[in-house]
């Protein structure tokens, strides 16, 4: 058992954002109370479900999950923040759900109001188990928050029900989600409950997915449907093209992908199954080196909202939906809860600081699904291009990503840390006063720093009683000279193979750690497959990656060059951006007068000096908007 | 009068490939002869509509134009090459024409098998003025090649009852085509017949285009269509947006685009129309300084096959239709002939040996549509990139650009020489016999040159009796110290502000010139508004854009960069590609083996030494396909 309570500069701004503006927000979008919006519809269509209200569904069907993950989002606000007024408006809407539930357990406001009769007959595009999915997740954070079990229950009701509809069993259906969500879910349901046929069920729906006769093709002859599946006609959309312990490439569509890697790795660790750990490493090792950006943005390619394939990581054209990039999270910390490895937090790291939060305004109020790492507004036009918006929205018909990325934030804390043995593993520095249990003793750990602007993190340890145990602390991959000291008294980094620096000794009260990460301004370059970032490069300061933006350096970015030599000095800007670290230093930016208007000539590219400025790319589009650029030319 | 004999190695043996190839090849696949392609029906639409078949009509509602073309490009071929089979296969399918010609004059297959009661009722999709125009072209072709009047006569009989049809005078429907063609193939039958009631079609077509009430609109309306437009719900697509003479950019589909500027250059000739002509001028420079690839190529948005905005030119996604850098060569011609300048000249060169016969496989057995400068074959499957094909293909559904390409090719003759006044001039270099009438004398004038290959080119000039007269060479853009010598002795270059080189004196029986145009290699580097190109480089040499291919190169060419100091090496290889110039320079690659499968790091980009050869971009694709590039790092 861990208890984070976070108090951190960086998180607890988003955390605050996400709990004043974001679920408000939300929660009246969820009644369509938005002047000027499409309508959500998603509280009106459980009201019809319940039979309390007349009309028809709308909305996207799964339009079910935005009630969802706002009330997992909830969930984790009320862990940090308790909020009577708000907690109250859950439980309501907990009744309702209760109440638009039918009576074996179903729960789907799409089919119950629209086509009762057809249950569970296209699971390849219909999303009902992805809805269940979100509504299990939520379920168990909110028992886990409020130790209330109603939620809870209505979930174990509807799981149960399902139980008795799937499998290979004569009678039962032998089918498995289009896009897949449960299988991560039903592991906590297991894990809040620790009754075994929820991970049962979670194995069967990963080891029946891909298997022949293919599932999509028995459900399509049954349904009728003749026609041919929009993905190129197959199912690596939905990573149902073979068994997933045959699967080493990410293909399809990314947080289907990503969703189930992270069931798999769960389930891997939940039943030591080696086969399934091997694929996940693999998988990982896919993404993470071949086809993920710099800032863990993963699916390079719109249709679909797709993985493409190895190195094809276009900047300017690609998906990287906010979707994924948190999902990268979700995967990560199960990687790590498999085998403590610095990579897994590494890439989590990258994620939470980079291509999650690049999804929504500082103020919480507009969102990109798209995450670009280069735009040129009015090449937005372009019909190829017309998936990249050159600023934040408002709210999407599609509106998966703003709730992902609150629940995200509010959960921040799970994170931090792991327990595995004896030993306590910090795997995030954020400021937090923590209590947790390490062989049946309580301890309590806190954070203090200014992570990530600032080197120094200061860790207080206090156990029980004076006691020897180990704590384990990542030294990130960026960070090339680390140093601790306990108590005033520096000591050896004994950094060990899995990039964790290992700390045995007899800890009392009131010991201190001091680690410094000395944050140098690194300059990151692409392997030269990723043809788009051949002769450029990324700037990066702790876990930050940086961009620069027109407001700062003018329009037509492409144009500058950073010399190989140029020295950025990095200065706090208290005041910009909610308080960042910005880099400046000398470049350079093509002369264009000599053209004379001509579009080709012998010209050479005479460069004239400039400065250059950027900013975390997390934080990029919140001044003037304009062009922006990640990979910049180097000379 | 000019008519022209070309005995040019380079075109020859194109025009030899489109006389034994391409034009046979092409009649079968009108006639539903070619094994495993997807049937023309071209002929049989004919057929039907002549009452001489059962059956429907099939293909696009333009199929007709395929057989124009086809026409068009039999006429060109029997101008170089008389050829007694071939004219009587023409006159049969000519004679065919005829009967499938209704009694009032109409002449279309999809109306008068599919919808005869609706002719006229969707100017804006529906292309029937369109391929009334490409007739037209054809049959005046035929005439002026053969002196045979029937197929004009057909054309004469459909114009005179479309005069009948459109009109702003009460009863008459004022509208204009939706793909523009008639506008110009209706000065060349002014031209052929001197009757001015066609001029005056052109010019209502051209001068109603884009007035308010919108007549698309009107249409829409009274066939009740509520479907929005699918570009963007605008009419730039047919740029018929406002009225031509307001218009200074370049939009919409490239096609319609230029070949209205054709139609309103050689307008504004005939009808000395200053506005049109300034109009003419703006979207020339719009065009060839801000929208138009090295290559000549034009239309950088595959959405709606058009051109996109100014300098937003991606080399992998363009489209570039191999029938735009066509119609752009009439274009060039029309601005020729309102006032010689060789920007124009200099143009239609580029567009000649390079973005137009780029869409055609060396034995004229297959064809690209669209026309990259850089392809990595695997991206081809990306979806924002399947336009983009890696090979050139065989035969394409809406077969447009390759009989487009036999008709240039076999009537380039068309394009070297314009008389004016007193004025021979010469625009192109290439072989060829030619007569003509200067102040009602007739001269001869012959080039033997191994252009583009080799620099010189030897004019000899055949007045019929001594006389004074200006024969003006166009020095090209590419060439930096021409020489002349008049019967081997040097004469100073008279180059003037049109870039032009004129020689006035008298010229007697047998006068040579000898041109010399000095072929360096150039490295050509786009404005730096181009993004996609900023420290890149190109090579050209004489009218010649290079490329590297993956065959010599190996794979991942972004990864090569040429030193600015490399010389390259010329060899004129006789058996490679049919005899081409290659180039041969010291170049330098990525060394990717220190990245060691990591995707980022801060690893510096090493470069080892390598040979980069390049051959000529139209010639790419005729070996092991691959990659190939255009734009190449500089360093």
């Amino acid at each position: 058992m861990i208890k984070v309570q976070m108090k951190d500069k960086f998180w607890s701004k988003y955390m605050d954002v996400v709990r004043n503006e974001v679920i408000p927000y939300q929660w009246d979008a969820l009644n369509d109370r938005i002047p000027n919006a499409e309508p959500s519809h998603a509280i009106k269509n459980l009201r019809i479900a319940a039979g309390e209200e007349q009309g028809e569904f709308y909305g996207m069907v799964f339009q079910d999950s935005d009630v969802a993950k706002w009330l997992e989002a909830v969930a984790y606000s009320l862990e940090n923040h308790p909020d009577t007024h708000l907690e109250e408006t859950a439980d309501e809407l907990i009744n309702l759900l209760g109440r638009a539930q039918q009576e074996d357990g179903y729960l789907n406001t799409y089919y119950t109001i629209k086509e009762p009769n057809n249950r569970w007959t296209n699971l390849r595009d219909n999303h009902e188990l992805y809805c269940a999915g979100h509504f299990i997740e939520a379920a168990v954070s909110y028992y886990k928050a409020t130790g209330k079990r109603k939620f809870l229950d209505i979930m174990i009701k509807y799981t149960d029900y399902i139980i008795s509809v799937f499998g290979t069993e004569e009678g039962k259906i032998p089918g498995y989600p289009g896009h897949q969500e449960i299988e991560l879910a039903l592991i906590k349901l297991f894990d809040v409950t620790g009754e075994e046929k929820y991970l049962k069920l979670s194995k069967y729906f990963i080891d029946q997915r891909g298997e022949q006769p293919h599932y999509f093709e028995i459900e399509e002859r049954e349904r009728e449907d003749k026609q041919p599946f929009f993905f190129y006609n197959g199912y690596e959309y939905h990573q149902a093209h073979i068994p997933v312990r045959e699967q080493d490439k990410a293909v399809g569509h990314a947080v289907r992908a990503i969703y189930m890697y992270t069931a798999m790795a769960a389930l891997a660790r939940k039943t030591n199954d080696a086969t399934l750990k091997q694929a996940c490493e693999k998988l990982w090792d896919n993404v993470t080196k071949q086809q993920m950006y710099i800032t863990a943005g993963v699916g390079s390619s719109e249709f679909g909202e797709s993985f493409s394939f190895d190195y094809d990581l276009p900047n300017d054209a690609c998906y990287t939906e906010t979707c994924a990039s948190v999902a990268l999270v979700f995967w990560a910390k199960r990687m790590l809860d498999v085998e403590i490895h610095s990579k897994y937090a590494d890439v989590m790291e990258r994620a939470l600081y980079n291509g999650t939060i690049s999804g929504m305004n500082l103020d919480g109020k507009k969102f990109f699904y798209v995450n670009p790492l280069e735009v040129w507004p009015q090449a937005c036009n372009r019909h190829d291009k017309r998936h990249v918006k050159p600023v934040r929205q408002t709210w999407f018909t599609c509106a998966c990503c703003p709730p992902n990325l609150t629940r995200l934030i509010n959960s921040i804390g799970h994170y931090l840390y792991s327990v595995k043995n004896n030993q306590i593993y910090v795997h995030l520095y954020a400021g937090n006063e923590t209590r947790l249990k390490l062989n049946g003793q309580n301890i309590r750990i806190a954070q203090k720093t200014e992570y990530p602007w600032n080197d120094q993190v200061i860790l207080s340890v206090t156990p029980e009683r004076k006691s020897a145990f180990t704590i384990a602390l990542r030294i990130p991959n960026w960070c090339k000279q680390a140093e601790i000291r306990i108590n005033n008294e520096r000591i050896h980094v004994n950094q060990q193979d899995n990039g964790y620096a290992y700390i045995d000794r007899i800890w009392d009260k009131d010991d201190q750690i001091e680690v410094l990460l000395p944050m140098s301004v690194k300059r990151v370059r692409s392997h030269p497959n990723v043809r788009e970032n051949v002769g450029k490069v990324a700037l990066q300061r702790g876990p930050i990656v940086y961009c620069v933006e027109e407001v700062d350096n003018g329009e037509n970015l492409p144009n500058l060059f950073v010399p190989i030599h140029t020295q950025f000095d990095i200065h706090f800007e208290e005041e910009l951006l909610g308080g960042v670290v910005t880099l400046t230093g000398d470049g350079l930016r093509i002369e264009d007068s000599v053209w004379n208007g001509e579009l080709y000539s012998s010209n050479t590219f005479q460069k004239k000096r400039t400065k250059i400025k950027a900013i975390p790319y997390y934080a990029w589009c919140n001044r003037t908007p304009g062009e922006m650029l990640v990979w910049i030319n180097e000379c």
